[in-house]
């Protein structure tokens, strides 16, 4: 038998902390017009030596002559590290941050409690300065099988910064993060878009009309 | 092999019992102008010693300055425990409640058949009364292997209550949690708000115009 | 290592078996006004003896005094199984039903491989004829692990009625079930209902106003 | 334990490569009126030898006298294999295409990490030239366990083709197939207009008005 134990006070901690979080930069959504109001919304995880916040990112979609729209760039989870400066205090000033695709949020789901998980991330891959940036975040089992450590080491040789920050992630909390990426997973590849298409009004006999249907459709009966 | 029965009283007592709850004080939502209607939503567990009912609670929503909102306090599901007094009446009056967090959640979602887990909880934690009222919740496995005990104790120094109530809950009813809990938990955190603002309409052509966004993005390709 | 077969012809069959299903009975929704059109929805399973159709039922909701709502009765998902009376020919005359709860949603999802469950029903229970008539689904593992058998027994007194049907249910197609039963769970139970109603324009600031929030809330800080 | 190990250039190829994948020959839904904008989704794979794209595609609806609606096709899930021709280039004039059903879905979503499965598909099936055309998709564990090959193997006497298309597919990418199928599965069942339809409005007191209700009505309580 497993005995996981969990202090009220970590919840009272998070809103205690909240004030000291960062100022949030990027509404989830942009109010135009009768659209709905902007929310900024994330999720944190405090403990000892960091913080880590998650939040979610929209892809872009870009308009095609015909209309229609394509994803542009899928979307994606932002990852906030922030060390600790005092007790319950974070610095985030010193934040490193981590994006992590929606193949990487597929690794984390699929954790085993015994796995590890790494991720190497060059953000200036393709440009002149590649190689000199490298981050790594690594996901291991806490050695008493009660969660992972989240270990985010970032290299940049430009402004000659080495970090390491490391958080531990117990098991429900790592539920938390695998139930919400599962939520979340459809919005950045735009899948979503299709569910809400899905309906008499839009797909009645118009298959069979538009010539564009079947092209590539497996069965012709 | 393993064997689950399950009766079809148990359905029927749900009904028959639910004049018996305690009158709805919270609706899920408060009709305005061209709202939906408000409805009253739970989830009962009837059994021969105790209720549970479970209700979710959603999240408060701050205004800033810009227009925007921001989560100011994480929404939770309310458990409340009733003992049994008579065959099939509950004493809603003694009633036990315990707020569960998202992170709460999250231990209940990814529970192994064979784990125990706790939680503890003070009300009063950062007040003058800080630990007067101590409450525990512990799900244990019940010997058999077919769900589990939930068991609340609330201490309470104050108006001098001790109150130990057990409920046996079953794979099956544990499955039903863990199924809401799963679908709930964007809520409590605000992420759905996310979900509906992610459209070509709001996102197209946006996030690179608006300089508030990039800020602490990853990638500037 | 095992090894899963399926054929397309089970696919096409279903397509080909669509017209000799029973006439829809039960819109999902009734039009009225602006709302969106009714859809008949279902899922079938046709196999050489028998066919099973799987049908989401709403709750029912009970209007209050205030003019809010509250579920009355929970939905359910009605199971539906016919004889095949022919190669690929179903008896819906002769179709014998089972209204699974959503506990019993809970069982079947929750149910593993190796694993058996039961759940016995007395459509007649308090009233008069209570125990004329019995109704048994059973869900038993298929002796090479390949998925679960499902049989509905039906002994029906009043009409003399002792019926058996049996249909096997692969694991892929058990797969399907508990992800659309997971789907719909909160439906029944009226908690999207919940969802709708968390944002901004219900919430900020109204939980504070409203007196009736707070009486049984854990945390008053 | 496991070591699972990702390269940002995966993530980066998938933006490189987005310009050489076939053009979106089918919108995911139809703008008409004050509908929403048409989106293009997908999803996609990108390997040394092969890629994989992965679109999902409505369920039809058929017209009911009644003023209501039908499903007469399931949606389904479309698998576009495309082979290399240099690195990173795929030639999407030789790709070859494969119909996930629903229930196909079901055996991908619950595929253990050591198990197999394999579909087989005659799209001529019922026609005069059933048989000539024979695909089958296999899913077969990685040898050590970090995934899964998909093997599409086409053999149409018609055109006198005889193509084998492989790509291994890790357990994260597949968790990622396994999420979108899970999200996607009630839309091509329409099982989501059943959501949609389960209000105060639609079923307060029409369950009892309607005779139509209640036919196969287990419970008449």
């Amino acid at each position: 038998l497993t005995l996981i134990r969990c202090r009220h006070s970590d919840l009272f901690d998070q809103k205690t902390f909240s004030s000291s979080t960062p100022q949030p930069a990027n509404p989830a959504a942009v109010s135009v017009g009768a659209l709905p109001p902007r929310v900024y919304v994330g999720h944190s995880i405090y403990k000892g030596k960091a913080a880590l916040t998650v939040t979610p990112r929209p892809p872009e979609f870009a308009p095609l002559d015909s209309g229609a729209f394509k994803i542009s760039r899928e979307g994606y989870v932002l990852l906030q590290f922030a060390p600790a400066i005092a007790s319950r205090q974070y610095d985030w000033n010193r934040k490193q941050v981590f994006s992590l695709s929606v193949v990487e949020m597929g690794s984390v789901i699929s954790l085993g409690t015994r796995e590890s998980c790494e991720f190497f991330h060059d953000p200036l891959k393709g440009k002149s300065d590649e190689g000199k940036v490298r981050k790594v975040l690594k996901l291991e089992p806490l050695p008493d099988g009660s969660g992972h450590f989240f270990n985010l080491s970032v290299q940049n040789k430009i402004v000659n910064i080495d970090e390491n920050i490391y958080i531990p992630v117990t098991k429900a909390e790592l539920a938390v993060l695998s139930s919400i990426f599962n939520f979340i997973m459809p919005y950045p590849l735009g899948w979503h878009t299709f569910a809400n298409s899905v309906n008499p009004e839009y797909s009645s006999g118009v298959n069979n009309a538009n010539p564009r249907y079947g092209g590539d459709y497996e069965w012709n009966r």
